[in-house]
C-alpha cells in the first residue's frame, strides 16, 4: 500500500508548485500557436511574418505591454526563430516572453542619438535571414502603428527592393478566432467577475443617483473582490489604466445611441438602462449587456423588450458551425423583418470576443467565413427606438458541435431587469 | 446708478446659462482649429486632408467616440466643407460634433450586405469634390487603422489613380502640441485631481497591503470626488474603460522596468515604488509621477534618488523656447554622464501630453524641432538600476516665455515620499 500512496502525495506536490491556473497561457500554448502560425505561413507561401499589433504580439509570444510611440514588433520566421524588436526601456520586460530567439533593442524613438527603429528591424530580419533576395514577407500591418504620435517608415522600404511584401493581417486572427480549452478557461473566469460587477451595479441602482457613481462602486468592489480572490499572481493584461473588473451603463434617451459615452446624469423613474459587465483574467474578456428599467416599462416599452428576446433567441438558434456568417445574419434579420423592425436595427448580431472586446469574425451580411466549433462570439442583435431607448441584451457564447453555450448566465428575463421605483 | 446694475445681472445671467467650464472645448475653438488646419493645407498646397485616428478626429470636430473595427474619418476640404464617415451605430453622435457639413453613413462592418466602408468615403470625397483629377490629399494614415480585426483598402486605392495621396500625419500633431488657454484649463483640472488620487493612494499606502488593492480603492475615492465635483455635465472622454480619475504603482524589483504592468502583490519594507497619478477632463489628461520609499532608504537608495531630483532639475532648467528637443536632451545627458549614470538611462527625458498621455513632440536626441510656448511636456528623466530600483518622477510643465511653469505640484522632495514603517 506504501507505493501508491507516495506516487498520490508527490502528484499532488507537483501540482501545487505548478499551479493548473494561474490566470495566464504557459509556454506549451505558445510553442503551439507558432507552431500553426508556420504551417499557416508554409500554405501562403510566406517565409516569416512581421507583427506590429501589440494584441497578435502577446497572442504568439504572451509578451503583453504598454504600447506606445516607441514601437516594437514580433517577426516569426517558417524555418524557425522569433525575433522581436524592442525600445532599450523594455529591455527586462521581453526576457519574460515565450519562445523569443533574437532581441534586437534600440536606444529610443524617435531615434535617441542612433537610427530610427525601423532599420533596427532591418537588422533583426537579416538576422533571422528574412531580409534578402526572394524572401516573401507577411506582415499585419506595413509598418508600425499610429499610435501616440509615432511616424516612421513602412516595412516595405525599409526591406529594399528584393523582399515581397506581402499583407496577412488576417492570419493570426483566423488563428486566434478557435479558442483552446485554456482560453475558454480564462474567458469563463472573466464571466463570473464581469458577472458580480453587473450583480453589484443592478442592486445599487437607485432613482436620482448618479449613473457614474453607482457603477463605479461597483467596479471598484467587483475588482477588489476579483483581485483577492484570485490572488497575488493576478495581473489585468489589457486594461492597464482600468478596473480588473467593471460594469457600467447608460441612461435614459442616450440609450438610442449604440455606442454612447458614459455620463454622470442622475437616474429617473421611467429611465431605460443599457449595461455592460466584464473582467480582464490573463488578457481575455467577456461581453455581458443587459437592457433594464427603472419602474415597470410601459406597454410600447415592454412589448420591444419581448421582441428584443425573440431576436436574441434567433440569433442562439441560427449560430451552428458550418454555417456561413452571412446565413446566421440572415436569419436575424428575416426575424427583424417580421417584427417590423428592420428601420431600427443599427448594427450587426455581434462579434468575436477574446483577447479584444471586438474582434474577427463579424456576423454580418458580408462575411461568407465559416461558423467554427470553439468559437467565441458576442450574441447582441439590438434596436434603438429614437426618443425611446435602445434595447439590446449581449452575452458571450462559445460554438459547440450542435449549436451554441451560454457563457454568461445573468438573468435575461423582464422581471428580473425590472428596478422597482 | 441703476444702467449698470442691470448691465451686470444680466451678464451674469448669460454666463449662467453658458457657464465658462462645461469640460468641453466649445464650437469658437473648433472652428479656429479647422482654420488653421486650413492654413496649413494652404502651405503644404494640399487640397483636403482625411483623418482616421480618433484623437485627431476629435481634436477638429470634439467627436469623441469609441474606436473599433467600424471605420471612421473626418475630412477637411481646404476650400470649405467637413465631411464624416460614420456606420450607421453612431447616427445620433456624429450630430454633436462641431463644423460637420456632410455625413457619410454605411450600413455595418464589414458591409452589412452593401458595400465595403471605404467605398463609402470615396463618396462623401466626391461630395466635398476631392476624388476628381489633380487633388491633392493629405492623411494621417493611408486607409483605416488596425483595429479590432478591421481590415480593408488603402486610401489611395478607393480614390483611383488621379488623386494624390500624400502623408501629412503631422500637420495635425503639430497644432495640438500648442496649447490653447481652454486646453491649459483643462490640463491643470486634471492635474488636480490626478494629485488627489496620488494623495488618497499615498496615505493608504503600508506594509502587507496589497498594491492593486490600494490603488484601486485610491482611483475610486478620487473618482467618485471628481464626479460629484465637477457635475453631472462631467463625462470621462478618453478613457471609456476606466476612472476618470486615477492613481497606481508598481514596487519592488519590478520598479526597474519603466513600463511594468500593474501587479497585485502585497508590499514590504524596503520596497521602492514608482507610482503615477492622473485624471480625464474634457478628453484632457496629466502625468505625475514619485519614486517613494516604504520605510527610510538606504545610502545607495538615497543617493540615486537625490541624482534623480538633480536629474529633473537639469531638465526643467533646460527647456526654454526656441531651443532645439535635441539640445534640451543633450543638457540632460551631460548631467547623466557627469553622474556615471548613462548606462542606467533608459528613455529619454519626456514627451508631449494633451489629448493622449503620449503625444508629440518628443525630448529626444533624433528631434531638431523647437520648443515652443505653450507646449505641455511630460519631464521624466529616469534611471533603473537592476535589482535595486527604478528612479523616476515626472511632472508636466507648460513652456511658458523665460521657462516651464510646473503644472503638478505634488511634493518631490524625499522626506515627503517616505511611507515609515
Amino acid at each position: 500500500m506504501n507505493k501508491p500512496r507516495k506516487k498520490a502525495i508527490s502528484a499532488r506536490q507537483s501540482t501545487a508548485s505548478t499551479p493548473v491556473l494561474d490566470w495566464r497561457i504557459g509556454h506549451a500554448e505558445y510553442d503551439d500557436r507558432t507552431g500553426r502560425v508556420r504551417q499557416e505561413l508554409e500554405a501562403r507561401n510566406l517565409d516569416g511574418l512581421v507583427l506590429f499589433h501589440p494584441v497578435r504580439m502577446a497572442y504568439v509570444t504572451g509578451f503583453f505591454h504598454l504600447s506606445t510611440e516607441r514601437p516594437m514588433a514580433i517577426v516569426i520566421s517558417r524555418e524557425g526563430g522569433v525575433g522581436a524588436l524592442i525600445p532599450h526601456l523594455e529591455k527586462g520586460h521581453i526576457a519574460k516572453a515565450s519562445g523569443v530567439t533574437n532581441v534586437e533593442i534600440y536606444p529610443e524613438y524617435p531615434t535617441g542619438g542612433g537610427k530610427h527603429p525601423m532599420f533596427h528591424l532591418g537588422d533583426l530580419l537579416k538576422a533571422l535571414k528574412l531580409n534578402k533576395r526572394g524572401v516573401r514577407l507577411g506582415y499585419d500591418n506595413n509598418g508600425y502603428l499610429d499610435v501616440n504620435g509615432y511616424d516612421g517608415p513602412a516595412l516595405s522600404e525599409i526591406v529594399a527592393g528584393w523582399v515581397e511584401c506581402v499583407p496577412a493581417r488576417d492570419l493570426i486572427d483566423r488563428l486566434r478566432a478557435i479558442k483552446s480549452a485554456n482560453e475558454l478557461r480564462l474567458i469563463e473566469e472573466s464571466c463570473v467577475w464581469g458577472n458580480l460587477a453587473h450583480r453589484l451595479m443592478h442592486d445599487a441602482i437607485e432613482v436620482g443617483r448618479g449613473a457614474m457613481e453607482i457603477w463605479l462602486e461597483a467596479s471598484h468592489t467587483a475588482s477588489q473582490m476579483m483581485v483577492a480572490s484570485l490572488g497575488p499572481q493576478y495581473q489585468p493584461m489589457t486594461i492597464a489604466f482600468g478596473f480588473p473588473a467593471m460594469a457600467s451603463f447608460t441612461a435614459g434617451a442616450s440609450t438610442s445611441d449604440p455606442h454612447a459615452l458614459n455620463s454622470a446624469m442622475g437616474l429617473r423613474p421611467g429611465d431605460v438602462l443599457v449595461t455592460y459587465g466584464g473582467a480582464d483574467v490573463g488578457g481575455y474578456v467577456s461581453e455581458l449587456e443587459r437592457t433594464m428599467f427603472l419602474g415597470a416599462p410601459g406597454k410600447d416599452a415592454t412589448r420591444a423588450f419581448e421582441s428584443m428576446l425573440t431576436l436574441q433567441q434567433a440569433a442562439f438558434d441560427a449560430i451552428r458551425p458550418g454555417r456561413r456568417f452571412a446565413d446566421v445574419e440572415g436569419e436575424v434579420r428575416s426575424v427583424f423583418l417580421e417584427l417590423g423592425l428592420l428601420e431600427h436595427q443599427r448594427h450587426h448580431t455581434g462579434h468575436g470576443i477574446g483577447l479584444e472586446g471586438h474582434e474577427w469574425p463579424f456576423i454580418d451580411l458580408g462575411s461568407d467565413d465559416l461558423v467554427a466549433e470553439n468559437m467565441v462570439l458576442s450574441v447582441e442583435p439590438g434596436f434603438y427606438l429614437p426618443g425611446l431607448a435602445g434595447f439590446r441584451h449581449s452575452d458571450t457564447v462559445v460554438v459547440r458541435a450542435n449549436g451554441v453555450e451560454r457563457l454568461t448566465w445573468y438573468p435575461r428575463d423582464l422581471d428580473s431587469l425590472v428596478v422597482a421605483v
